[in-house]
């Protein structure tokens, strides 16, 4: 019931990775190392991969950068990851792609933006030149527009023909259709120049929500490409996450998306593998896909004044983030796990009852006992100190009970 | 073009806000102060309204609670805050609201669960008499249902019911019929007793996003009440907040929902404003409702090695912030304003000349120039260390130009 309804699309492999309909909705990343710097950039690499990150991509500006591509993969594999790695060229990626053929072999796409390719007849060449580097080496291609590099002469010649109309339609209307077109044209044209269909993937990023699902929509019904599905520029922070969030979680209701990245600035020292775990935590909030156990917990009111319950369901998250690594090892199947924490008894019981293990917590003037629900049913009453580590006792004896015998087969 | 066209509704009056799809979204949030402390109830209550909530809803769980609203509510109004108190009801409302007439007339608002006013008989009878406080005190009131504290002898015949058809439809979807239910016909009950039809709202509150989705379109299309929008319990932090904002955005975005809250459990220590920021963060990104100016910043990537940029992007953003309040008053319209802080020459130009004002930083290996765009238009080229305060300088000279001369009319 409710399961949400992808559109079709062919399948696309990206390494030992396979986007389309017919494949869990993949999670992709992107550096911000300088690629030329070996270390760091596996080190990155590794970090996001580990994070979830099923793809991951790395600026190729330059010959540096192209030079170190395929020590970076080698890396990688040595040590043990085998995540496949992307090229992302703009000016000068035809160039680049055919001056560092180790380059060429070690990526598992390339991402063209058609948008920096070239004016008018070199524009093709250049174009074609990259294209013709994928077909030698069998590689996949990301035909990835973007609106802030959309292809000038091409806006310009569909603002020249809409003025011609009878019936003009506004200029906002006029560059979706650009970017639209911009993908798909090229997209074709990668077909004519022998690129098969099912080594193109799509995108079209834009920075406003609202025209990003205008974008999203139209091509999703010009075209059986896969879709890569990003909001470009994001933003930083809370803004960040609320707008990609929000702009992916339209789509992928819809059904249209084969692949994702959420285009997060980081504050100054943070964290890159925050733009991986939204990824995740948004496909799992939609059911598409399960990475962790859920921690359901209310917001707490003037129910809930102390805020043990705040620190419980904290507590538990953080349990088990420290655990999951094991646990996904030895019990699998435990990401499906569902937990709630709640923190009285408004929707308390009922909540904990609709989660694999519940624990209702007193809210304040309640007598001081926590029920603690297992499939439904009341398992036992925790009261006391110890109510943390009694909850999470039963918590894990509940995985390794319904998930496997905590000894790995080997 | 691309405006979402709200599902049609009566409006509903709450203090001085009024609810329904002739008006802007409205953006609500609870307390989590013991209500029967005025003093830190209030100062939240003031906090939550400065951060941009234009309701604010606390619990009326015991008599102590109840006999404090009327002096919270007193003392907003004496500090100059108007924004509408609403109390929520479980269990006793139909005792608090006629033992205490104080209280009853303070409250802006009653949200009442049918969930749990009682069972059988007296069920309606304590349903009837809040109802009656209502309709003698001149007030609107919330259906408020909630998954985890279902009328459970609703379900039960619901359940029933079905087990009797001949073709009888999955737990989950009886649920979800009983759901909305429960909502529609506790609005239709209040009605009968006197209630004026335009002075209901609904709202049925689960914790998963796609049963959430699923509960609302379908009362969307069987009722016109307003519908107060949330994804009840959604947890903490980033699952929080991307949980909610999906589940928000993918309805909102179908013109479903005429209030919201988000029901984030803070961290301990943590903010509660965070819920309110996210209300906002997302009917902007929606582009339903402006409250602040946007900025527009890129991931960064190997092409922006320096974190130059990135310290940009939050100095700007922590700029507007602190200058927002005062903006507010002296330059309205402001918070249309479109920033872009871009990290290199790839999208840089082109997203900043779609924004008010932007900027392109050099990636690596650029000329170390920034290109300031305003309207579309190159500005003024910065370099050297005094770049962030000289585009400062310029965006303060915009917003005074733009939006009105800096000096308030009086």
């Amino acid at each position: 019931m409710g399961k949400i309804e992808r559109r079709r699309t062919p399948s696309v492999r990206v390494g030992a990775i396979q986007v389309g309909s017919d494949h869990p909705v993949v999670v992709q990343s992107m550096t911000n190392t300088d690629t030329a710097d070996v270390e760091a950039t596996v080190e990155q690499i590794r970090l996001l991969a580990e994070a979830g990150s099923e793809l991951v991509r790395v600026t190729v500006n330059n010959e540096k950068a192209a030079a170190a591509v395929e020590e970076i993969v080698a890396r990688l594999h040595d040590s043990g990851c085998e995540v496949p790695v992307i090229g992302d060229f703009h000016y000068n990626g035809h160039i680049l792609l055919r001056g560092f053929p180790g380059c060429a072999h070690a990526l598992a796409k390339y991402r063209i933006n058609p948008g920096n390719v070239g004016v008018g007849r070199s524009h093709d060449d250049n174009f074609r030149q990259m294209i013709d580097v994928a077909i030698q080496h069998g590689k996949p291609v990301r035909i990835g527009v973007n609106g802030g590099s959309l292809d000038q002469a091409l806006l310009a010649q569909m603002m020249d023909e809409n003025a011609r109309r009878a019936d003009p339609l506004d200029a906002g209307e006029v560059l979706t259709n650009a970017i639209v077109a911009s993908a798909i044209d090229s997209g074709g044209m990668a077909e004519e120049y022998g690129l098969p269909h099912e080594r193109i993937i799509l995108s079209a990023k834009v920075s406003d929500v609202q025209q990003l699902v205008r974008v999203y929509q139209k091509m999703s019904r010009e075209c059986d490409y896969p879709l890569h599905l990003g909001l470009t520029e994001a933003g930083m922070g809370m803004k960040g996450t609320v707008s990609s969030t929000a702009a992916l979680a339209i789509l992928l209701e819809r059904g249209i998306g084969d692949t994702i990245r959420v285009s997060l600035t980081p504050a100054p020292g943070g964290d890159r593998r925050e733009e991986v775990r939204i990824c995740l935590a948004l496909l799992q909030s939609l059911g598409m896909r399960s990475f962790s156990p859920q921690v359901t917990a209310c917001p707490g009111c003037g129910r809930t004044t102390s805020s043990f319950f705040q620190a419980m369901a904290e507590q538990i998250q953080d349990y088990i983030e420290q655990n999951m690594r094991r646990w996904r090892q030895e019990h699998p199947g435990v990401e499906m796990l569902k937990v709630a924490v709640m923190g009285c008894v408004v929707n308390g019981p009922g909540e904990s009852k609709h989660s694999d293990i519940g624990i209702s917590l007193p809210g304040s003037g309640e007598d001081p006992k926590a029920p603690v629900y297992v499939d439904g049913q009341l398992f036992r009453i925790l009261k006391g100190p110890g109510i943390v580590r009694d909850f999470l006792t039963i918590m894990d004896e509940y995985v390794a009970r319904r998930y496997g015998t905590g000894v790995t087969s080997s």
